[in-house]
């Protein structure tokens, strides 16, 4: 993986330490999925030094904490639930769209089927909710525990339904920029949006300050999830990991599709539908669908939009009243998400 | 299905209600799944009457919130949360052991797919902990919400880590008895314990108490899931609603097998082993399985061992002060539990 952007390097080695402590003491086989998925075992149970993932949601969360003068560390615990919940969708997400590889390595259901990877999945999600528990030990109120337990299963069914969405917009071919948006509301910037909210409330008890740390964790969110779809799409093999073009291969509505599939003209949205109904996606019908892409300008429209929903965040970051570094800190990682490559 | 003895008609409706409620408002086709799987609506979307399951552990929470002196009322929301936790596992089960039926009506993923019914399934999990929340309203105090918060997150990993050794048992022939019992502890008897135990909770303060009903919930587990076995092996099909010797041909390591694979002498292992390994259970292969678990006694054994625990359960019951009624209804569903075909 590419060089990560200091503002994603500078918890890295407490979330890992706070997520190795949620699961030390659990003894089963069914935990070494996890620390496998995790990066620190391989698949024979022998220990791996490699950090893997980007630890997005955590950093978001203990930024947004600090931006509003808390003490990070107190928000450890809720990071590395954060992180439980994005990697238990991580695990079912490979198993629903039948990817062997993430991360430049196996997938867990392609080392132990998918009935066992489901277990992990799902074992890992409830261990998120264990993992707020020790919210208590840094003197967090009950009250706001709860609070943020609730937070976190809301934020969860939101999860689910973009989830949801997602698998059932493979085989339809009516879906627009709108039906695309409410799709990545749910799978992906409603946990993001959870992050900076949860993080901002471990921090402050200033409502509004909360709820403007929710809107750019938010709009974070989506221009997130659309430069996804743009190095799904376009992006390089080495980097991101993934097989080029792959969201065109797994059939996913990614933005550039749910454009196209709205806004394509002169016979090209029939021919696309086409394309996507004849059967395989082999190399032919990718580099069709991609000819098809950059006929109707969808990549720029992508681009376009990723940047809008930056700018949204920014300006919502300019306007509050935050620690001077933490304003710093956060506009730093807006263009990492609007720049990066994998 | 059979006649539902009168302990498990009581409660039936006002469990329903309560589950009914916590769906009440969400929207997205997802939560048509569950409502599905709950039997209130058939896979095209029109209402259905039938209520499916026995809705065991609900009552079971109920009877002994009853018992110990409360007011059964007050634990309904437990009571639909065990239930959510229950019907998740079955869910996710069915993807799992590739069952296409259950309570004679095909199974979520034989109808949606499995990458949907992974959602579904994961949802209804996480809306176990959203229906907790409704205990606030019937004044039960926040640190016992939290208590049986946390309870319910722990049997959830004790039941998943059950649900891994289960599966990961099928390919195995070491088994023995005790590995058989470890097994059961997570899978069945630790979400009926903790049934138990939340009803008590929910009706006295009195920590013996308490305690005592996590065990009585136990031991009435251990031997529902041997009870289980015998009918998964030699139940009439037209009660259970599943195949005849259905665990056989799952290749499930049922008591009656770990018994036998532990137990069998004479070279009555060895052939057992060989059936198991030489490809396809066909019927022969089942009736060969089935004559060397009658040679060896393991059906005797099972239903010596239900005995055995349901003693235990009731002798318990009767070392307490508890509500006279609450007593009858409770040795009543031990009753239910040693004797159903169904």
């Amino acid at each position: 993986m590419s060089q990560l952007p200091p503002v994603l390097e500078r918890y890295r080695i407490e979330i890992d330490a706070e997520l190795r402590s949620v699961l030390a003491e659990r003894q089963s086989p069914l935990y070494d999925m996890m620390r496998y998925h995790f990066g620190w075992i391989d698949e024979r149970g022998n220990p791996q030094q490699s950090l893997v993932g980007k630890a997005l949601r955590p950093t978001l969360c203990l930024l947004a904490c600090e931006a509003v003068g808390g003490e990070y560390r107190r928000a450890l615990p809720a990071a590395a639930a954060l992180e439980l919940v994005h990697n238990y969708s991580l695990i079912h997400d490979d198993i629903q769209d039948d990817d062997r590889e993430r991360r430049h390595r196996p997938t867990v259901w392609s080392i132990w089927g998918k009935p066992q990877a489901i277990n992990a999945g799902t074992a890992m999600r409830i261990l998120a909710n264990i993992a707020l528990l020790r919210l208590e030990s840094h003197g967090v109120p009950l009250e706001k525990q709860w609070r943020i337990q609730r937070l976190l299963d809301e934020t969860s069914l939101r999860l689910i339904e973009g989830q949801y969405l997602d698998i059932s917009y493979e085989s339809r071919f009516d879906i627009t920029v709108s039906d695309y948006l409410r799709m990545i509301e749910g799978k992906t910037a409603s946990l993001i949006a959870c992050a900076m909210e949860v993080g901002a409330l471990l921090g402050t008890d200033d409502e509004g300050l909360i709820e403007s740390f929710r809107s750019i964790g938010r709009h974070i969110g989506l221009a997130f999830q659309i430069r996804d779809d743009l190095l799904g799409t376009w992006g390089n093999k080495e980097e991101t990991g993934k097989p080029l073009a792959s969201d065109i291969r797994r059939r996913k509505k990614t933005l550039p599709i749910a454009y196209a599939l709205e806004k394509a003209q002169d016979g090209l949205k029939e021919e696309l539908v086409n394309i996507y109904r004849n059967g395989a996606l082999d190399d032919t019908a990718v580099t069709a669908v991609l000819r098809i892409l950059e006929q109707t300008g969808a990549q720029t429209i992508a681009r376009e939009m990723t940047e809008q929903f930056c700018r949204a965040a920014s300006q919502t970051v300019g306007r509050l009243a935050l620690v001077p570094s933490g304003r710093h800190d956060i506009e730093a990682l807006v263009s990492f998400v609007l720049e990066r490559s994998f």
